[in-house]
This record gives C-alpha cells, sequence and structure tokens, in this order.
C-alpha cells in the first residue's frame, strides 16, 4: 500500500509540475501527502529565497553527473554546487541565531556527547524556511556536536535550498540533495544515505516516512542495528501506526509530531498570528467589522477565532462537538449553523480535519466578494473540485489567489485552491522550528540512550520531561524566568523538583 | 483516618462558630476540608441569603424535638417549619429557569424513566447559592422525575435553607437538614436518610464523603445492593482514590469532579469573571494600568490573567512548569520569579495549588497598599500564619477584608484571610452549579444503568460521551446551534455520528 | 426658574424620603438633578459607609440646637457630634493615601501659598464614598495648605458622613453639614457659610449651583469681590451656561466638569469596570456567552462593549451617529436597530444620553430573565413609567433589582429603576474621585491668579496646560515615567517643552 | 518659497531616482513631501502592480511625442499607450466594487447633478493600490457622473497605472499621465490640464498642492472664476495654511485631510491592522511573547499598541503629553523612558511625529535582531543617518530590510530605511481610499453648491454633517443599521433628526 500510495504521490508531482510550466505562478503544494513536506514546498514557489540571488547559473548538468570535491578534498556528497557553500554558511550562521535553543542544547550536552557513537541517516527539508532560517542544517550540525555521524538526503524534490547543501557538503556532511529533483533523483539520493561500504545506520530521523519505507523495502537486514526511528510528520506518523498495527514494526518510534509544545505551538499560538498573514498578503482585506465563518473550534479555530476577534471583525463558529461549543460560546463567538449566515458573510475559513464542509450549496450561495480558505490539515474541507465546472469562470488574480466567477457575474475569493493558507500563502515563524527541530534532537537522544527494555517495538510520544525540557529551552528567548520549587513544596505537591510537572495526558 | 479528621473539621467548624459570636460578619470558610461544601457556607456568610426574608423567627426548638407533617400527612422528613414551604417554593421554581439543562433532562428522559426503581440517598447542600437558585432541590425533583426514590440530608451544618427544605418536605421528599445543626444533629440526619425500616438504598450520591463514610462505619452491609457511589467534592474523590488504593472500595464510583466540561467552568471560565468581582466587591480597587503578580499559569491562573489584562492591568506571571511558562510568554506576560517584582506589584495573587507561595519574606517587601489574595483551591498558598506575630496590627475594614499593618504604617490588604477568594468574596454563577447537577444526574444514570461488568470496585470519570451530553444540554442556553456529521463525514473521521468526538484525554 | 426647579427637586427628596420609609432598601437617587450629587447618595444608600460603626447613637437633638466646641475651643462649625473626630480623621488618613496627586500638589506648591489670601466659600459632599475615602475633607485641607480660608456646606442632605465632618470641625475647618438634613437644614448651612460678619468671600466651589444660587439670590453685591466659580456638576454647569446667555453671569466661571481628563475617566475607562461590577453585584450574572444590546457608543458605551466583549459576551450596538457607528463596526460590533434582536438578548443597556430609547413595546418583547439597565446619565432612557401598570407585578429580589412580572410569567430584571447602573449598584474608584479633586483644586488656583482681564464674566475649561498638569499628577500612581522634549524636538515641534502638547480641542 | 521648496524636492526625486538604478529593490519614497503622494509611491516599488503584466514593451518613444486617439477619434489626452484601455477598464471595474460608498452617490446624486456645470481639473494619484483598485478612476467617473467636465493630471511621477490611464483616455477623460514622467514632463502634463483654449476651470482637486501652485504662479488671473480647492494631503493643506496666514488664499479652501472620519481610519483603524502586516511581511517575526517599545501614544500608536497586545506581544510606551500617558497606563501598557528598556526589547516602533526619537546612542544599546521601523509620518523620528558610518556594515537582506551591522557582529534590522512603514511595506486598505475618495467628493459638491458667502478666502474643515455622510455611505459595507431618532427624542436632544449629531470639535 504505501508503495502504490507513493507512486500515486510522483504522478502527481510530475502532473504538478507540468501545470507549473502552463501556469506560472501556480503553487506547487503536494496535496495531502505530507503536512512538513508542504511548509517549503509552498513558501518556496510563494516568495523567492535567498537562493535566487546566486542560483540563475544556467547550469543543466545534473549533480548526478558532477564530480565535485569540497575544499579538503572530500568527496562523499552530491549536490548542485560546492562553489555556493559560502552563501550557504551564511545563511546558516544567521539562522543559528534564531535558534537559540539547539545552539543551547549544542553547548549544555556537548561535554557529554550524548551522541558519541550514533550513526543518523535523515531525511528531512534542507532548506531555508525564509531567507535567514536553515533549521535543518543547525539540527544535523548539532547532532554532529553531539556526537553523531549523519548522512542526509531531502524529504521533498523541490525543498531543497542548495547554497545550504553546499555549504553542509563544505563542513564535511554527507548530503544528497538539489532544488527539483526527479523522482529517480529522489530515492537515489535516499539509497546514497544508506547505502554504503562500511556504514551501518542506527538511528533513523525522517520526515514523511519515504526513508523509513525505503530501508523496509531494500535493507530490512538494517533494522537488526536501529535503535529506533524519529519521525516527524502526520503522514510519517500515521504510517508507524499501520506498521505496528499490522506487527510489522520492528524497532521503536518516537511520534514528535504530537508532543505538547510542538502541537501548542503549530495550531494555536502559530495559526493566531498566520491566519492573519496568510489573508493580508494574498487579498490585503481589512478585517475591522468583517463578518467572518470559523468552521471547528479545535485548537486552530481558537487561534483564528482569537485573531480576528482582536483585529475587530465578527466571528461565527460552527461545530460538532458541544463540549468545543460550549467554549466556543462562552469565549464569545456565536455557534452557529453554517447554512444561518452563509449569506452575510465577507470571509469563510475552515479548520475542522473534516471533509466537504463546504460545498458548492454553500459557495452557491456566498456573497460576491467572499474570501474562502482552508486552515485544516488537508485540502478536503472545501470541496473546490465542485467549482471546475463550466458555467464558472477561474481567474487567476494573484499568486495564489483566484477569482471563480459565477454566471451573474458574482466573484468567489478562493485562496490557495483550498490547500493549507498558512503554509501556501504565509510563513511558519522560526520559532515553530526551533521547536520541532529541537524536539527531533531530543527525541534522538532518547531513544539512543534508553536502557534496554524502556521502548518496544511501539511507537511512543516524548516523555512528558523532555517535551518540558524543550520548552525550558526557549524560555530564555523571551527573558522568562522559570520559579524553582523548593524541596518542602515538591514534597507537598508529590512532585520531583525538576520535573515532570504534570501527568502525561496533561495539555 | 476518615473519621479522625472528620472530629478535627468538626471541631474547627464549631470554634469557627464561636468566633462568629465574636466577630459578626466574620467568614466561617472551613478550610481545606471540601471545596464544594465551602461554596454555600461562604456565600451565605458574605451575602445575606433570601432566607433572611422569613427565617427571623425566634423559634429555638429543635428540628428533632418536632412533629411536622406536610398537608398530604406525611411526617417522614426534619426541618426546620414546613409553614415555610411556600416560600421555598417560590425560590425553586426561580431557580428551575436558570437551570434548564436539568429541565431538559427531565424532559428528554421522562419517557423512559431511567432511574425506575433507584433508590438513591443524597449528602449535598439543600441551599439557594443566591436568592434565586437552589440547585439540589431542582436535581432532586429531576431525579425523582426519571423514576428514582430520594432520601436526603445536607453536606454542611450551615449550608440549609430552610424554606427550600420546607418546599421539598411539602412536596414528598424526605429531607433532613435545616440551618444551623450541631455536629451530632448532621450524623443523626444522615442517618435517618440512610437507616429506615424497609429501605435499601442502592445509589449514593455524595458531595464531601460523608453519607459514604457513615455508611461505610455502621451499615457495611447495604454496599451488597448499592450499584455505585456518585462524589462529588475533590476531598470525597480524594477519600474513594484511597480506599480504592487500600482495596477497599466494594462498589463502582464515579469521580464527577473532573469532567471535562465541569473542570474547565470551575477554573478557566469561572475564574476569568470571580477573579474580577471578588477584587471589586473587597476594595473596589479599579483595575487600570495595576500592576499585578499572579502566581501560577494554569486555568485559574489563564483565567485571572485573562481578565485582568482585559481590564488594563500590566500582567506578570510565575510559574515552575516550563511548558505553562511558555504559554504565558505567547499569550503576552512576562514571566517573572517573585522576588524580581515584589516591590512593585499592586496585586498578587496566587494560584498554584502549591504551598507557602508568599511568605513572610515577600509580604515584608510589598509596597503599602499592595493587595493580597488567593484563587487556588487551599488556603496554604499565602503564609498568612506569618503574619500573625506581634509587631503587626491586624485591622478589619471590611467583611473579609484585613489590613495588616507594619510598624512603619505600610498596610497590606489581605482578602478573606488567604482563603479562596471567588468563594468567600463573589458568588459562584448558577451556570456552573447547573452543569455540576447535571453531570451529577447523569452519573446516576450511567452507573445505574451500567450492565454488569462495565464498571468494577474503582474509581471512574464520567464517560466522555456523556460529558459532551452535559454541554449540549447547556447550548441552548445561549441559542447554540450544533452542527451534525453527515454519514459520510462521520466514516471519514472514523467517528459515531452522535459522539464521542474526541479521545477520553482531549482537553 | 432655578428656584422653582430647587422647590421640585426639595419635594421630589422629601417625597422618596417618604418612600425610604416603607420600603427598606428603596435606593433615593434624585432622579436627573445632578450626577455628582448622585455619586455619593445612591451609593450611601446601597453600601453601609464606615459612619454605620459609630453612628448608631439615638441622639435626635438637630446639630443646629447644640453648642459644640473642638479641643481648642473653637465653634464656629456645626455638625452631628464633635467626639467622633478622631474615627473621622482615621478616615482621612487613609483617603490621603489614595489621592497621592492632591498630597503631591500639597507639598509643590506649598512654598509659594498659590491660594494666600483666597477666601474659598464650598458646598459640595462631606463624604466617604467607600469605608476608606473622603475627598472633599482632602481637598479642604489641601487648600487651607495652599493658604486658602475655607467654610464649607454640604451639596447633598444626605451625603454627609458625621464622622468626616467632625473632624474637619476639630482641625478647625468652619463646616456646617451633617448627614439628614432637613431642606430648611440645607439651605441654613449654606447660609452659614456665607453670611458672617467680616467674611467676604472672594471664590466659590460649588457642586450642583446652590451655594452659587443663594448667593445670587440674598447676597448678590458679594459678586463684587468674588474672583470666579469653580463648578464641577452637570446641572451646575448647565445654569452657569443659561446665566451666561442670559448676560446675568457677572464673574468668570471655570467648568471643570468637561476637562478632558475628567471626562474620559468618568466615562471610558470608569464604566468599563463598573459596568461588570454593577452587573455582577446586583445579579451575579456570567457573562461569558451572553447576548447584549448596548444601545449608544459613545465614551460610556464604548467602556461598556469593551468590558463585555474581553468577559466573552456577544454585543449588539445602537447608534444614532454614523462615525460612532462606523467605530463601532470597526471595534467589532454587529450595529443593528434594537427591534431586531430584542427578542434573543439575555442584556440591555442603554447609555444614549437620550430619552425612550427602551420602551414598553421592547420590554414586551424581551425574553424570560432579560436583564435592563441605564449606562446613561439620567434615569430617562428606559421608560420605567410604561411597566407600572395593573397587568405587570413588581418583586422587589434584592436591593436595586426589580423583577418585573408578566401576565404569562415573563419575568424582566430591571437595576435601580432605570437609574445610573454604576452609581446606584456600583462604586466610584477613588482614582476618579482623585481626579476630580485635583482639577478643582487646580481650577481655583488658576482663577484666583489669573491676571486681570484673562478671563471674562464667561464660562471656561481648564487651561489644557492644568488639565496635562492634573493627569501629569497622576502618573506616579503607575510609576509611569514621562519623556522630555529635548530643545530640539521642542523647536522642531513648535512646543513649549513643558506643555500644552495639544490644542484644546484635542480629545 | 513654495518654488524653491518644490525645486527641492524634485532634485530629490531626480538623485533618488539614480540611486534606484543602482539599488535595484531600492525604495523611492520621496522623504516628507506628502503623505498622500507617497502611497503610490512606496506601494508601486514594493509589490508589482498589476501594470506589470501588460507593461514589459520596450516603447522608449516619450508619450509627449505620440499622436494618439481613442476609438471615438478624440485626442485630447497624453498617456503611455491607448491599446492598454481593456485591462485597465477591468481594473477599474474590479476597484468599483470594492467604493461602494462612490458608487452609491453616484447613484443617489445623479438625478440632481449636482456638479453640472462644474469644471474640475485635479491633480491625483491615477494609479491602482493593489492589482484591483483604481480610485482615482472610481472618483473621476463619479464627478463626471455627478455633472462635472474633468481635465487630470498626476501628482506622482511614478505613481500613474498606465492602463488605467489608458481606459480613462479611452472613455473620454482628458488625461496627462504616465509613469515615469521627467519632472519637466509632470509639469507639462499639469499645464495641458489648466491650459486649454476655451477652457476655464472652475474647481481644483489637488493632492500635494502643485496643480494649485502651478495655477497661482502661471495663471493668477484663473482664480476669479474658481470657486473652491479641495486638498487631500498633509503638505498641500500646509501651503494652504500658510498662503491663508500671509493672505494670499483668494478662494476658500477645503481641508478634506483632517475630517473625523478619514483621520480616524487613517490612522486608527489603519495602523492596527497595518503594523502587523509590515512587520510580517519585511520580517516574519513571531509577536507572541516579544518586547515592543511603542514610542508616542497618539492614535497611531494607541492602534500599533492595541493591536501588539492582542498578538500576545508585551508592549512598553513612551509619551510626552501626560493626559496620553495616563491613557497608556489605563489601557495596560507600562509606560516608561526609552533608556529603561531600550537593551531589552525585541522591536522599537515610532509613532511621535516628532524627531531625534531613536538616536544613536539607543541603537548602539539595543540587543542583537532588534526590529526597529517607523510608523510616524516623516522619516525623521529614527536618527538613519547616524547609522552611515564607516565602522557600520548594511546589509540589504530583502526588499525594504536592511541588516546594520555593528563591529561585534551585533545586527539591528532596520525597515523601510526608517520610512513609513505601513506605506512601504504594507498595503493601504481600499476602506480606506474609499473613504477618502468619497469625501474629495463631498467636499467639491459642498464648495461648488455652497450659497455666496457660506465660505471666505480661508481654509476650512468639512462640515461635520458631510462628515457623518461620508460615514454613512460607508455603513452598508457592513450590513450596519443606524437607528434614526424619532420627533421627540431629536427635540429633546436639540438636535437634528439629520445631523449633524455632535459638535463639530467632537473626536
Amino acid at each position: 500500500w504505501l508503495w502504490s500510495c507513493r507512486s500515486y504521490i510522483m504522478r502527481y508531482i510530475i502532473q504538478f509540475a507540468d501545470q507549473k510550466q502552463e501556469f506560472n505562478k501556480r503553487p506547487t503544494k503536494i496535496g495531502r501527502r505530507s503536512l512538513s513536506r508542504s511548509i517549503s514546498q509552498s513558501s518556496t514557489d510563494s516568495y523567492g529565497s535567498a537562493a535566487s540571488y546566486t542560483d540563475s547559473s544556467d547550469d543543466e548538468t545534473s549533480p548526478r553527473d558532477k564530480q565535485q570535491k569540497n575544499s579538503k578534498g572530500n568527496g562523499d556528497f552530491c549536490i548542485k554546487n560546492i562553489k555556493q557553500a559560502d552563501f550557504g554558511r551564511r545563511e546558516i550562521e544567521i539562522a543559528e541565531q534564531e535558534m537559540p535553543a539547539l545552539m543551547a542544547l549544542r553547548k549544555r550536552a556537548q561535554g557529554e556527547k550524548p551522541l558519541a557513537g550514533a550513526k543518523v541517516v535523515g531525511c528531512t527539508h534542507i532548506t531555508a524556511q525564509t531567507a535567514s532560517t536553515c533549521e535543518s542544517a543547525v539540527l544535523m550540525e548539532t547532532l554532529t556536536a553531539l556526537g553523531a555521524q549523519c548522512r542526509w538526503a531531502a524529504c521533498n524534490i523541490y525543498s531543497t535550498q542548495n547554497e545550504v547543501a553546499a555549504a553542509l557538503a563544505e563542513g564535511g556532511f554527507s548530503v544528497f540533495a538539489w532544488k527539483g529533483e526527479s523522482e529517480d533523483d529522489f530515492w537515489w539520493c535516499i539509497d546514497r544515505c544508506v547505502n554504503l561500504e562500511g556504514w551501518q545506520p542506527n538511528m533513523i530521523l525522517d520526515d514523511g516516512g519515504d526513508l523509513t519505507h525505503w530501508i523496509y523495502k531494500k535493507y530490512p537486514n538494517m533494522f537488526k542495528k536501529i535503535k529506533g526511528i524519529v519521525e516527524e510528520s502526520v503522514t510519517g506518523v500515521h504510517r508507524l501506526y499501520q506498521l505496528s498495527k499490522a506487527g510489522k514494526l520492528c524497532v521503536p518510534a518516537m511520534n514528535v509530531n504530537d508532543s505538547v509544545t510542538k502541537q501548542k505551538f503549530d495550531n494555536l499560538y502559530c495559526c493566531r498570528e498566520s491566519i492573519l498573514d496568510g489573508l493580508k498578503r494574498t487579498t490585503d482585506v481589512m478585517f475591522g467589522g468583517k463578518q467572518v465563518m470559523v468552521c471547528g473550534y479545535g485548537e486552530v479555530g481558537k487561534g483564528c477565532c482569537a485573531a480576528l476577534k482582536a483585529m475587530g471583525s465578527i466571528v461565527y463558529v460552527t461545530e460538532i462537538d458541544p463540549i468545543c461549543a460550549l467554549q466556543a460560546c462562552m469565549d464569545g463567538f456565536r455557534l452557529v449553523k453554517l447554512n444561518e449566515v452563509i449569506r452575510q458573510v465577507d470571509i469563510v475559513i475552515t479548520c475542522t480535519g473534516n471533509k466537504n464542509v463546504v460545498v458548492r450549496e454553500y459557495l452557491d450561495r456566498m456573497k460576491n466578494g467572499c474570501i474562502v480558505c482552508n486552515m485544516g490539515h488537508s485540502n478536503t474541507e472545501i470541496d473546490v473540485a465542485s467549482l471546475r465546472t463550466p458555467e464558472l469562470t477561474w481567474e487567476r488574480v494573484r499568486s495564489q489567489v483566484d477569482h471563480v466567477i459565477w454566471p451573474d457575474g458574482k466573484r468567489i475569493v478562493l485562496l490557495a485552491e483550498g490547500r493549507l493558507l498558512n503554509l501556501s500563502c504565509s510563513t511558519v515563524p522560526t520559532f515553530v522550528l526551533s521547536i520541532t527541530a529541537t524536539t527531533q534532537a531530543l527525541a534522538l537522544i532518547e531513544l539512543y540512550n534508553a536502557p534496554e527494555g524502556r521502548y518496544k517495538q511501539d511507537v511512543y510520544l516524548l516523555p512528558k520531561k523532555m517535551d518540558e525540557y524543550v520548552a525550558s529551552l526557549h524560555l530564555p528567548t523571551f527573558d522568562a524566568h522559570l520559579t524553582e520549587l523548593s524541596d518542602e513544596q515538591a514534597k507537598y505537591l508529590g512532585l520531583n523538583k525538576n520535573g515532570p510537572f504534570k501527568p502525561n495526558y496533561y495539555r
């Protein structure tokens, strides 16, 4: 199943790439495949990365056909152009300033080298979120500083920033990635990471599950020496749970996607800002006085509602869960059914995780100029397909913005074709990426150092205490000072002074 | 242990009652014993209940010595004065309007009589929260409407509103409660509930654990026919967990205190309003521009901080848990240690659940006029004892408000002597009480109708689905309209269309 | 006209006093007569003042019939009981701590004695707003510290706190006031202030215009030596403008009611807090999720809306002025006509300054339990008279709270019989009183020291610069640090470094 | 003086244009010259206008050397390329949808043709704010619909969108404007508007004062027939006041820049949104938990503070005016001096209207990564010149974003080189533009139709009633329903039922 899914996705990517030729500014988001995968993808499309300053060479030779060596004579890598290393190094240095938690981790753990002996194969984005971020590079160098050996491939065919890859290669990393890989290149790169004479990886850091999948298919015996898998994406985690259910998971795996800290930041806090940003960048809409329909009042919906209310919008909420519904009421939002207000609202935002929440029937009844977008994980919430009928005209007015025009002239403003707005049309703050990368590093340390028997062949959440540790590493950014329990207080509360401070289920 | 604890508390109550003679407006909060118990206690003290309009009779005869019958000739009750029934009935009728969820439950479940055959002994407050609420009465009559037979005692010696008890007696209920019971009366009333020829209770509804305790002590054999215990208070739940741990719990018990809905309302939403109310009623302080120290950023702290920020206060937060700390940062509060700002703040509020959070050292350094109060469950957070030293003068300036005066003239304004501010100096909204009562009723239905084996001799949380049901019963209050899943959507999400919609651990 | 108005009011007061006998807890607010007058009036009724601790003497002798002397042998005063001076002094001392601006003024201006030679007759509240405030006393002693001689009467027959009057008398002030004066007493006291052999006042400080009126009637020649009038109340200012229009104003007058600082605090900031406080104290309503209708979006409406929105209410606004209406939209409130939402709202609040905003027709259509109250200056906004018809039953359920019951059982909860909620059922923060008193003092200084010709026989607003000075005196309360212009910046902006910083019309 | 000022500005523009050659993405904001002038200027630079889709022709012939006719054979215009008319028409049609107030005005006033006989010469931006706005075109066509004849030039050499100009020319308008005029072209175009055989303009609509200036210089006799000037910009208004002071203003002039509605929207509501937008687009900064210094608490500062507080930032404020300072306190912001917190803040925003607010000394003490930007009208607030010293390195990291790097590696992130952030790096919402254009149209109607003697040779604010009318025309956008006064209420309030509802000075 996994493989066929893979093939389907590849077909989809290729089909998309073709479309891209036609529609110059068309986004290239890869559908539902993977949340994290899509991040750099979409932002690469929407905004020119720093790469554009130097990457205008017309060098069409495939990196696979080139022989390159870094300044120390090492050639165990495959990237676009080693000469771009200096530019990439500057990018990495700027990124280091914005990821203080990883730098702190580097410093604190360095003496003890908790990853000494670790041989990590990784498959993540080798990218710059914005002109000044390259979290994977900082992560990779952090793991090395903690004692690990690493080999790395990209988890997305578009998301690699060539200069950053060059800087890593120059620094001695075995990196196999470039921007614009073919499907064949993609798997070739992964294979080069894994398959090297005399190299037996003992840890996997994956984002999307492709690397894990490849080893399962091609080198199942490798798992004998592998101590664990750290997986970052929704899709990858889903695959691991299926393997586990089927009894086929043969090493412990850590689900870092669902750690409390990451979730709160990915959803509530990140969306509170990115809903505003995504709407402004695409439509320049003024929020004050606008009537907004937010479908779903989970963490994402809570963030969207809070932000829009603060900006002077009048917000309506739909919910299916009475507990969330009651919270919406107490937070000051009218709880309605979509059909009650659909004719009057100026903006419709979906964040339910459900499908077909906004269907053609509702789109038909929206008023002229209504903006429709999706903040949920998948692009199923708005039934975009139902809009691709002959009587409706589509007009691309900006990157990520389509006017869908009804026969009577009514225009609906559809953003990002119903894909995740904040990934397509906004940026993910470095801070959220920093939390993710720190969580990944700690998960590797935990799995690598766990005593025999602590973890079985199953999927685990990061232990509460490590989750708390990730949070604590980010407090200095805010000049925030934590209070420590006295011995007497710790005893009174029945807690260890160093945490964990809450039960695992606490959110 | 339980018994000695009981005795200690009784001594405490009596001692308090004595003090009350002296200090006319002195509060009579009963320490840490029980959250819910304290509710009506404190509010009875702070605000005249409706009882005061009619209860001025100088009738000093003990109810135990009276022979009373209701208009139908029934005398199986013991209350202050059956003639007050009319007034009490009016109070109940007003309360019914404010507890629409119970009324809806009555209506919906009436056809099927889900409690047919249930014989419930109950021990809760027979009281009016405010002049227009008497939730226990409405609950009792609801249970009856659902088919149950009930016998009832009060869980607090002060909290009974005599008129309401009279109305219940007149309506045919076997009620044993009056305002101002002695300790002996208290147990006598409980015993009369339980111990009646030909009466074998099969359900217990307790608030504080005293009724449960009494049956354990005196009639342990009764448990053979009892299908379960529903317990409301923190203390009572704590006792049940201890029994369970000790292997002595002999029937299933339902912890309704920790249901999601109740918790959210008791803490976040209720405190958001009551912190303002409590501070205003006691000190008339203007919130705008005030610097406030909130210790602890759990649900209670979050509610307090949000409210004060909205009113224009500048709020600082202390935390021990880095995850909560990071949330405080993202919500816009400076995270500090208490000693960094103690000299400059105008108000200090504790809501940690911890002890000795505000100690004498900090009190010494506060500025003149600083207001100090506690929103946490117990009165241990502020070290009030440390203020009872000879060099400090206490001056009671209002009910619940003491000025503690330093030798140099500095005054600290201490509220409710460090007890829970929102119970001592504010009121608990009917809405929160309604959620509690509805949860109790559903828990009784669940335990009574559960198939053999669903519940063992352990303490359970209310099933998620019932929690959701409680919430849904309260939505009409807000004219809130829930969206229903289509079959297709339910399948897509892997959910039952009627819920539960979230995993049990979801908060 | 003034006199007949006066008589009407007196009849009204007396009539009210009679009603008071009947309805024990009935408020005694004096209609539209005067805003400031009503303040202490209503709060004195609603909440026991500190006076109640000591004022239980059954001494029925009229103060006019007593011969009292203070400890220095001075008898030029007329108060209830000089023996209460100690208690009053303590009240004053506590109040001083809460009025730092007056104390600062005392300190700063003391060296120069800007009021040396001033002979001030005053007619204000001699009262304690709460147990710990007595602003008039602090003001009076401040004026004296600045060099003035003062004689004082009360501007309200109920609002005097006898202990405070005693303390002032003991301190050597010629005070003529006690709680519960008759109409005759009232004018007698004023006359005693003004009419003394060898005493020629040269400044008037009035609150309501009665003192000014009396001098006009009885001693018109006195105005030859009077340098100016400082008037505090809406009513008094109105009278002055009428005199001015009629060409009868013979000295300059300062309208301190409309100074920017005072207005902002009286309206926006004060109401933001008092709407919540007033509703909670009377009804214990939970704000979260409630639908609220706010009529009028001026400063008062803005404050109410902001507070309720922050507490989780859903707020609708009505307006007649399109500019305010557009502001309501941009601030996130739906702008409706009253009849569009009247059936669905839980609370209706008027703050328009208009009359008959909520008429019987709307009251008939409100839902059961709807709370109706007024935050506007006069009690004309809700047509309360229309509710006094035979088919409706009134039920007083608490002080200031009436249930009006329709034949079908529907109840409307009417607060303060439609009078100003925040004065009847809440408290005015000391901070606002402090701003008022400071403004009065500065206005006296300005008028007294103004060079010949600066002020003509007209009504003036406080000069911008003095308004700014009042504000600056209150900044230390918030530990707020003002930035000073450099010479270069002042030149660039064309401003004096010490202000005024804005044109007079700036709000 | 005006002329020399003009020359200076032109030199500045030319000098700037030269720089532009060098720094490709360098902004071309024209300093302090004019606020409104700068609007389209800067946004044209920052974001490609729709023009870029069609404007890539390499046609270098000056429009002055071309002979073009529209499809009806009319050639009285001078624009880039008449063939672009269709594209421009579509842009105008989309803009019409976003300017409902002008469309409503067109509809309402059409019957009576209030501008019949008016001959308007105009000099404004002929531009598209965003891909979908061209307010001037809509305004021009509205004036024509109301009966006026118009001739038009552009008020900025860069801001014309050629396609829109083409569409206007095709529609029969005499337009003289193209993108990239020289200084000589600029005056030539203005002259062509004014100077035509048989054309005597009787109304002037100006934005910046250049058209007015030209007529003063070259055709002073024209003023004999001119009924009035409507001026939009800060600079133009300033010039008019100087003319008036000097006794040289020979016709009435209407200052539409300072109308209440426009001011509120330009400052408070617009800045509340644009501060977030401007910061996000340039830096992707996460607002949550950031410490922000806002200098100045006028309307702009209030908007910035409210928005950032709502997003979870901790905001400090500096002020020189104690009244604004006290408001900052009451709104929950710590009032500090800049030097108290300069080392700890993450973002510094100036909005004082003052100069040298953030000087080198403060920039030296900021922490690494601190973002510095200006929301005030002029670029004098941050002393940017002081940063152009040899020891500091400037690095342009994005359009509008410079890193200024200290010798120790510290980087300050300077936005828009200290120019107005919201104009350089954000967009001005159509709604604000709509209010401006509507105000201009109404001012023209008022001046043109005013009876002899209503307006003298002076500068006037728009009458309150018209200001209210502008607001009322925008209410339907929000589906907002205004309440009307009854006759009785209007009488009670002493108001006309149709307004004005407030005194002129009311803000």
